[in-house]
C-alpha cells in the first residue's frame, strides 16, 4: 500500500468513504422523515404535537406519568394553571 | 376506522410509527459512524483532520482553493501568519 | 489603514474581536444558566421538568391549552391514554 | 413560603425567572453576533471565512499548525491536493 508521508492512503482512503456512505444514507433518511411530516402536515395533522407524541413515546408509561403530574404541579406552583386537585399546605400566597 | 375526537386513528398511527421506523434507521446509521470513527482512531488516524477532510471533500475544488486562499488572506491580515507571498500595499501597521 | 492582499487588517480585526468578545459574554451567560440548574437541582428541584416549564412559559396561555389538547387527543388516538373524556365516534372512515 | 403540593412556590419562581432573564440576555447577545456578521458582510468580507478564523484564533498557534499540516497530509494522500513537498514513499499509487 503506497504511504503518502508516513500515512496509509488506502486504509485512510477506506474508512473516509465508508462515512461518506453511512453519512449519505443518514442524509436520505433525514429527508425521508421530513417528507413523512409534510405528508402528515398535507393530511392535517399537526406535526408540533406528533414531534411530543414520538418524544413521549419513548418513555416508559411510568416516567411519562410521573413526568406530567411533576410538571402540572411545577406549573400550578408558578400559577401557571390553577392548582385545583393538588393539595394545596397554605392557603394565601 | 375507529375515530378518537375526530383524529383518524390509524392514519395518526400509520405515520407516527413510519416516523420511528426512519428515526431508528437513522440513529443506527449514527451509531455506524462512530464506530467507524472509533475504528479509524484506533488505527492512529486523527479524526478531527478526518472530519475537516469530509468537510473539504464535499466542495467543489475550486470552492476549496478560494475558500483556502482567502482563509491565508485574513490570517494574514490578522498576523497569524506572516504575510510573505502576500502582496502587502503598505510597510508598517 | 494598512492592507494584507487587499483585505482593510484594521476593519477585519475590529470586526473578528467584536464577535469574539460578544461570544465570550454568550459563553459566560451559558455557564451561568448550567450554575442556576446545577443549584435549583441541588435544592431538589428537576432540571427536566423545569426546562419544559420554561418551553411552556414562552407560549400564550391560549395557544398552551390548544397545544395540551391537542397532544391528549393524539395520545388516546394512539392508545397512550385512555379516551374518556374525549368523544368517540366509530364511524367507518 | 406558601407551598404548592409540596412545591416551595418562590423558590421555584426565582429559579425559573432567573434563567428566564439569563437566557434572553444570551439571546440578545446571539442576535448582536448575527449583526456584527451582517455589518462585516455588508463591508465585503466572507463571513464563513471569519467564522474558520475565529475558530483558529481559539487554538493555540502550535496546535493550529500541527492541524494544519496534518489536514495536507490526508488531502495529499487522498489525492486532493498534489503532494508534492510531502515525502512520498512509494513512486505511484
Amino acid at each position: 500500500m503506497p504511504d503518502v508521508g508516513g500515512i496509509a492512503s488506502e486504509r485512510l482512503r477506506s474508512f473516509i468513504e465508508r462515512i461518506e456512505r453511512l453519512e449519505e444514507e443518514k442524509a436520505a433518511l433525514a429527508a425521508d422523515i421530513r417528507d413523512v411530516f409534510a405528508e402528515a402536515k398535507g393530511t392535517g395533522f399537526d406535526t408540533k404535537v406528533m414531534r411530543q407524541v414520538i418524544k413521549l413515546r419513548k418513555m416508559e408509561s411510568n416516567d411519562r406519568q410521573e413526568l406530567e403530574t411533576m410538571l402540572e404541579l411545577y406549573m400550578a406552583a408558578l400559577g401557571m394553571i390553577p392548582s385545583s386537585g393538588v393539595d394545596q399546605n397554605e392557603a394565601a400566597e
